[in-house]
């Protein structure tokens, strides 16, 4: 693909933050640590990276120090194929956390150390949102990016805005973050975003706190098909992953619209790297699905990008058209 | 805690050798080494180190070359909560031990070389007993110790014997090691320590040999009844650890005193370094029966711990009490 | 063993190409590469190195790039007991291939780069066959081989009516790469090696190629007795691995001879590392049917030792004889 | 800075090949690999890297396999901030070398393996030259590309002549590669470039061959006078680096104009990795002189880079403008 | 040594903050990490390290945040024989500092992380001072605790209040941190402090700044005879480490008593890890200043550590009494 | 070289032992080792390892462990062409060895574990001499194996007695290893030994113990000249290494006949590991002069190849004719 194909892609937008993931190598726990693995993932950028592989144009509008973590982050999406639009912020914190990979019955640990940094400093005039989703086919951002604060949570809502304003597609994982916002800060915030969502991933456990007078007993989907009338949403994605036995996860997917109610297969995946698996399942969902895969083959594409990612060490889902389509062998011979 | 809270902890002393153990790295084979992987082990500091991360105050005896060897074993114990009490021998050498991980159906093997090495030198008198077992409330030796001569033997009995006579719940595990001694040599020596053992860590494997007229037809709870009747342990603990799947073990414990038996829930882990599991199960044992958790709950709470053990890099079990009550995550975010 | 007691030790001959082995760590991504693992592999050498182990004395005939590559591939011969006789290349390039170690759902990948390599100038007089395998008892030699050129092809079929000539058992492993030829290409090609072979290890999918007259139709011991009754071989062996769970392999292996058919039973392996593990079958079952393991012992010999070698990091297999008679053990203690 | 300042950023256009480069660890010796360093390099992508860290807006065509190997290296000219430009090839190899570092008196080595590759198919047609330089206020080729074969050598004339009709500066390094091409090809080739070349980055000893009846007698004033009386380059520059001690070197260069001859001060630098220490200082006396530097200032901070760049592991030259206004502290502490 | 003649060594009590530095390996960029190397460092910290491995019994006073990053800090003074007395803090930053290792030109790089952790949270009643010195032979901080905030600015002069009061000797290191506080802010909380203080080390450039009405025309001598004057020290130490050449470091050091002045040798090192080193000749000079060595014995001791310091990965200064005695050595074969 | 040419080359046949090198990582302390760096070496199988590739077919005889150890040794002996020619011993030891590598002023520290190996067993009948040296031209051992007990020494001089009675050339090292034995122990044995050697590798500080009656007023010549006469020594060899600046160090060599005396020129070489430097010296020197080189330039092409082993990493000295000849080259592109 040469410079001038690529102007051709159809362009995606993120507005996220990313951060440093430093974890304890293999299986070591984090009080023997000599050494750390350097990681970067965010789920607004992982998506991006793996819409990139499918052949988007990505451009990912965030905050970052400047300093050289802060550099390492961008490099790290442009090395991707995301274009990093970086506003650079000369004082703030990198954000950070550590990992402990657990080995069953111990748990993996996760520490995070994400206060002060630059895209807590976001506003809802940090970026000229029109200009920056002009031409975009896709808008995405996730809840993550609203529990930085109320400033960052506007400017979330500024960006869907204008992007469904543009005609792109708007998509918006919720991804509570239970160290960032308690379900009480979360839910009015939320509730002012949803409106503007067009593709939303959630699952049950988030449906009973966002879906006004949600109650236990109803099933999944009655939930979704709530929040499909009350905020207007074209799609609901809902994952599961479950450990199928100690080292393995299966996952299967639900995608609801106000008429179907379409359930993928069971991909069971041997866990190397657990991290960016709901971000790549979003990437395969919504490339495949905008470039006329139907939603059936959006789904089955999107569950199995799920299981694969949890084999590959980082954040990063790279895995082209053909990969998705030739799914399945065991071995393949390059060349 | 301060150091002044460090002093109210109860005292649990332990005499017995550490070793450094080499392995080739990941699944590599010793014939291929370019590098090893430096751990350091040994059944009582093990047991020591558990018990200083459930919050007692570890004191470890031993002797050990004074090169940078002997210091690195000396370091390991300490920045693990176990103070170092080392009678340090200028000549002698440093126990090693190589590793080969397997994996099935290749099996893990272990090349020890710890002849001449600092505790074979060990005497009756190279510690002042009644002095180091003052205050303890556990005092801790193994069946290895035994093993490296007469005189280490004649010690472990005057360091059992003292602790008893000032009022420390005696504890030992039989540790049977064939490269150091036969069972033939083993057995009159094992018979005269265990009359001053409170709490005996064992198998049936084990009181097949050490019983008097044990027959291969009697059952485990009655083998374990005789030795209770003829040494007088308060309890008797024994390990069952069953390859489930390649890569996976299951730990089920069962614990028997004059009146009860009691046999612990299974308890199945990921097999990522089995070394130190044993002592794991010793040391979560000992603590939780000790600090009031019950017959029943230690027996819980050391076949938890033994498992965990398995999936930790190193011999070292480090689990808090929090940890212990709060088993069966799989994820924990710790901020 | 000294050197005298090596002279008397039976001679295995090979002619075959080997590469460099070039992997990302881990289960690392090609796309991702820092760092590389260097391995060297080759079907003959394998083999060779196999039988090395279990006593035979061993040469290897190949050509290799005069250079510190070229020559890194001869000291790995050597290391693993095989004498390489090398016809040295002032200007070929190195054969090398690029690894990816997949995890199911993703597929490991190889990335071959074996285009211009000294082997592939192989000729007929290359070497002097008939010296060459005077006083050998094994003559081995694959497909691959013969897939780099029509000398080459040529080279092989001179070697091996060479040792059929000299007394020595002809082996061969058809292992066919479909990157190397097509089947269109091989089919006329080994049809005129195959009746130099003695043993003639191969698939169910290669017999439908090579038998002529062969249809889906027919079953396995079938297609054998064909292949047996067309090109005179003594023993046809098939390889079976099944993936049983992710990360696991279950080998079969099956042997015909004009009056028996043998089957193995199923070994299991925990997957480290596959490469190598067919010519492991070869090696075991060569060796233990040439010294009297007889048939049924030297199957059951190579179906362990195929799935033994998926636990092995690298191609080499070093097994020695009383590891195959003591196999089932999950620790071994050496000392 | 954002994408949309990224837009008014001056644009520099490369054309060439890039490398994996293979290297022994620390000074291991290619004979002795178990791994290899993976590093990206290649003269035109290192220089555009440079430029982008001082703030040029970079585009690199080139053309690679379409392989995870090819991938491998776009993302690494786009991590650092060049946009890959890539007429992907289905079929060639990826260019590779290996590198041994010595140590004195043992030599460094370096064994190329970049035959076959995708830019050695690279054609005069294979990109739209006057497109792509559209804008570029530079455009930058080496006789590396010129070396691959006639094809791309008239490549590289048909970039640099769109380049400067379309009025970028063209700036081209002559690098003679011995093993690619004699002088005695290279010559005519070279001849028929350097017309359309305004800054030459060469040396005496190419200008004795480069240059129309040039003689060993003439001094290196002499030679680039009549190299620019004769191709009418606007400034030629020679690189001078002299080892000063083992590990150390010392980095001298000169520029010359019609008028004008400038010497740098010596700049000494501990030797960490020589790789794209000429591909720094071409990048930044470009930058400085085209952003107003002056040629004195140019020429200096060409020095200081190229020193600079023998202590950074890699070829990826990354300095910042406020670091080449700052050098020559030895501590810096960011925050 | 046993734990009963550890009972006998006398005692050094410290007060201040440790870090977890990550650094980039070797020569590495932190733009370009993939690993980091984990070390444990603190003035005070690394100050008692150096005195236990002399003989000392050490006590380290401090606040950590109560998560496996803070354990490991404190499991690093335990290894090196300092016992951590700490006040956990259940919901502090962890401290952090980023580093890149440069080489000439090229400036290493130092990227604080330090804010909101523990230990700016120490006030002046987290430790019962009075206590905590009991039986100190030595009580040491630095002004880098200082810098922490005006709390445990306050924490520090109690602590050396109530040291000086219970006999101890009260040492102090000046350590001015320019990214923690600016000298405007630090002095006149620095001459609160200093009245309290008995052996102080320090550098001409404080000096400038701490004496008042100091003048850069006076020279070092007759400033630190002003500090001995204004707040009665016994002993001034200034350290002097100069470049020598690229990758090489020459130590001097002087000491002021209000009646000597005694300059060190010039002590060569070449610089492996630069940390630590000015702590290494803290601990040197004190050990054997109170260990009978005089003052020239200590002077010399603690350039000679100082300059050893450099060439050690980490930094824990862990040289032993006969270490200190047989310096000069080249090679030591040590059984 | 195909296996028909290597039975022409000459053949060297030596008798020693090796030891496994464990080694601290880098410039870390044997105190924090948290890995080691596994290397084999000793000085007879290094000096063949040098022979064999220059073009010797090379034979070392040697007892080892019969387990995975002992097969690392005698694996690294035949990957760099040296055959070994084993006794395998059950239970023996394998001989160990640690380094610390320091850096100045901190020495570096070697600790050998070696007692009770397989070696120490050797007699004068492990092998049969005679046949052993049929047909060498060159047969080597070392002061180190004669130290290894009294049974060793006698076979040290069997052999030797056996090829010079053969027409071998009989070189000996005197290597002196004061842990191993002292002087006075050593005197007696070794002058038995020396009216057997040919070709003698020694030093001045050798010579003042070894010859009858010398003082340290006689100088380094005349010594040499009294071994000469008392011993009929043919040449006698003296290594001359002298650190130049920090991580250099410079080596001369002396020559002496009973006619001459020549000195080479002074080599400078960057220290990255100094093991083997002396046994390279050798094997450059024994290999130049049997193959005609001339006493001159085979003095100096081992100065050369003593300085050059400083800067490889492990014992093994891999050079080739042409690099002999070629050297003073600082890159060397091999393709």
């Amino acid at each position: 693909m040469t410079s001038h194909d690529v102007q051709a892609a159809p362009l995606a937008v993120g507005l996220g933050e990313s951060l440093l993931r430093l974890s304890a190598p293999g299986h070591e726990r984090l009080t023997q640590i000599r050494h750390l693995d350097v990681h970067v993932g965010g789920a607004e950028m992982n998506g991006l990276i793996g819409l990139a592989a499918l052949g988007f144009r990505c451009r990912w509008l965030t905050r970052l120090p400047d300093n050289p973590l802060g550099r390492r982050i961008a490099g790290h999406a442009a090395e991707h194929g995301v274009e990093p639009a970086v506003d650079w912020d000369a004082d703030a914190r990198t954000p950070l956390y550590f990992v402990e990979h657990g080995a069953p019955p111990r748990p993996s640990e996760v520490l995070y150390d994400r206060s002060s940094t630059a895209m807590t400093r976001l506003t809802a005039s940090t970026f000229p949102w029109v200009e920056e989703v002009h031409g975009a086919m896709v808008a995405l951002s996730t809840g993550i990016t609203c529990a930085l604060g109320p400033e960052p949570a506007q400017a979330v809502s500024g960006f869907l805005a204008a992007a469904r304003e543009a005609g792109a597609h708007t998509v918006f994982d919720v991804n509570h973050r239970a160290r960032l916002w308690t379900w009480e800060q979360a839910v009015p915030v939320l509730r002012r975003v949803l409106p503007k969502v067009e593709v939303l991933f959630t699952s049950r456990h988030d449906l009973l706190r966002l879906v006004v007078g949600a109650t236990a007993a109803e099933d999944t989907v009655e939930l979704a098909r709530q929040a499909i009338k009350e905020w207007g949403h074209r799609v609901v994605v809902l994952r599961d992953n479950a450990q199928s036995a100690p080292g393995r996860v299966t996952v299967t997917m639900t995608a609801l619209t106000a008429e179907e109610v379409l359930t993928s297969g069971a991909h069971e995946a041997q866990v190397v790297d657990a991290f960016g698996a709901g971000d790549a399942a979003l990437a395969a969902f919504i490339a495949t699905w905008l470039t006329g895969g139907g939603l059936a083959g959006a789904l089955e594409a999107s569950a199995w990008a799920c299981a694969f990612q949890h084999t590959v060490v980082g954040d990063a889902w790279q895995v082209r058209a053909a990969d998705l389509e030739g799914r399945g062998q065991a071995w393949r011979i390059l060349r």
